[in-house]
């Protein structure tokens, strides 16, 4: 069974780079299944990266190992580790960008060679790692356990009144802004709102129901109706809805939210209903 | 034997949906050979996905199973489909997108699971389905036969007197103009023109005579001559050919032809003899 | 064992041109590890495409064969060639993209399709050749030895003084420089310097010793400090080290050398002990 190895980095795919490391993994493991998660990574983004690696490394079969390369201290003091989380297997520098596995793992600092190139740790440290890992070697034997990895966890949504505040954490390839407002956590906010404003509504019986009963999201001034998906309203429109990664998103229908709102990663995102 | 999987599609590569796709079908098929056709189509574009389409699948193997997603629709009440043409088959949304397939093929429906994520049936419908059919169930139970596929075909080109009239129908990477104007069409067009221009020319007989013989297309205001290839040109020079792909293009040697044209997919373009 | 064949190009991953080789060769070849190196390479540009070629050839395994297609003279009388050089193999334009493996190489023209698209040799001459070698046929039963390839070294360092001069051969995707100045000749140029500034301080001690001994590069009227890796100095600071390829780069760190440089490949990089 060939073993199965994924690549999450901030290369980009104009240079040797991603195949530098694909030639080292071949080297011993011709047979490999080497899958590229994304190489487009915003340089240096550990938040973008774990977001990416979050939503991702679960839909692979188990076994697998991940490498992931975003590494804006490569050559520094920073460890290198791999992780063990069930019977996944991740390899990547020590600066956080592994948190969204890191909870229920069990985490091993890596030898880095002195032969390494100082920047270039994933063809010369990561890579070979994942060779030795992929071909079966326990993860025991490949490092020294920790227990004080680097934790960087992506930013938490918090209640104010009855809104749902969070912020955008990612933007994909469409412009739409990915936010950090879990799903059920909009809902419960939602329905607690309802719970307060339905005892508004019998005090003030001229104001719509239908509004009342809206759920929006406010990003950057504007708000968004809270629907299944964008092809519930019309083209150009904005639109919220719960993402296939499971956390709300902001979308325009046939365009991009990130481009009409004028907002990137770290803007405010509010559930309000 | 593995089984050989194309995916085409306008995610792009920034984001983890392809990735997560690849997931799903080595979950299935570990061994799988995975083919980016590319991630590239313009958001949205049904033409430029059947060009691309259209000139590809033919080069795989028999068995492929091509995964063809450019899905504006996602999510709404457009069918998902499947298609076996020869021994290639073909899944997708039913939006046109797989149109250059359609004509002789066997078309089926397939079915929409209630918990697939409505902006993300790449990953929760399309290639679950997939690997079904590359595992070996035949299409026959993976859906319902249809006969009425949506189809929007390429435009044709049409004759206007003996000029051959069509239109771009794909910009590639080098800025290079991909019309729908077929070789053969343009070859006869050429004929008659100049069987025309003969019975002029012997009335008057001071019009140069290789003038004559010369086709030109015309875009944009601009003419290139039909040459055998672009190096049959200088640098810089506006020149049009029969493309790898069967039909004419225009373009300008070591540079773009769209940018030094200003024109875009949609533009005439004439032949004339 | 799976036949491994990379492909390194200048086509972009946008249009069909990667995949139509692909399904040529995996219709020889249902399962061979194609490895991308790069489609992003700068339209037509020879000398980027043999550096990424001659820094990445070597980390694939024994047997691998290198398609590379960077062809501007497609279709005119450039030959086609394949070469040998211990168990790697080598396909692609006679005009010498292939350098920087030739000199240690055997070296065969190959035939040329009259039903070769003349746009398209990496579909019709290169990906087909690609296949038979990768099966197995001796290079020797593909083509016709030849002497005379033709030869584009990338250009060679010189000593100026007690200086070493260079130039940038390679902008990457984080805007790093990469010179074509060898370690080992600056390391000696560094050394060489001292001996004459030492001669120097001994009739001039009052300058300062640290300052004598640091080595820089200069680029464009700056000069970046030689040190082991970029986080060596502050974010947004220049830095010269040795780069993963074996010669001396020029970076910022955090940021790219590029933008605030303002330079490209074939600026002047100096080094001065």
């Amino acid at each position: 069974m060939a073993a199965i190895i994924t690549l999450l980095t901030d290369f980009g795919q104009r240079d040797s780079y991603v195949a530098e490391m694909k030639g080292v993994l071949l080297c011993a493991l011709p047979t490999a299944q080497i899958v590229d998660i994304t190489h487009g990574i915003p340089r240096g983004n550990v938040f973008a990266a774990q977001y990416v690696l979050g939503r991702t490394w679960q839909r692979f079969p188990n076994g697998t190992v991940h490498l992931v390369v975003v590494d804006p201290g490569v050559g520094s003091e920073r460890r290198a580790i791999a992780a063990l989380n069930g019977e996944h297997r991740f390899i990547g520098p020590d600066n956080g960008v592994l948190t969204p596995v890191l909870a229920a793992a069990t985490v091993f600092e890596l030898p880095v060679s002195a032969n390494a190139a100082p920047t270039f740790h994933g063809r010369d440290v990561f890579a070979p790692m994942a060779a030795i890992l992929a071909a079966g070697t326990p993860l025991e034997r490949a490092g020294r356990e920790i227990r004080d990895p680097v934790l960087r966890p992506l930013p938490a949504a918090r209640q104010d009144g009855t809104d749902l505040v969070g912020v955008v954490i990612y933007v994909d390839g469409f412009g739409t802004l990915v936010t950090n407002l879990d799903a059920k956590a909009a809902a419960w906010a939602a329905k607690a709102a309802r719970a307060v404003k339905g005892g508004k509504a019998k005090k003030s019986a001229d104001r719509p129901a239908v509004a009342e009963r809206e759920t929006v999201v406010a990003v950057a001034g504007r708000v968004a109706p809270l629907m299944r998906t964008f092809t519930d309203v019309a083209s150009g429109e904005l639109v919220a809805f719960v993402g296939s990664g499971g956390t709300i998103e902001i979308a325009v229908r046939n365009g991009s939210a990130a481009e009409v709102l004028g907002v990137r990663d770290g803007a405010e995102a509010r559930v309000r209903s």
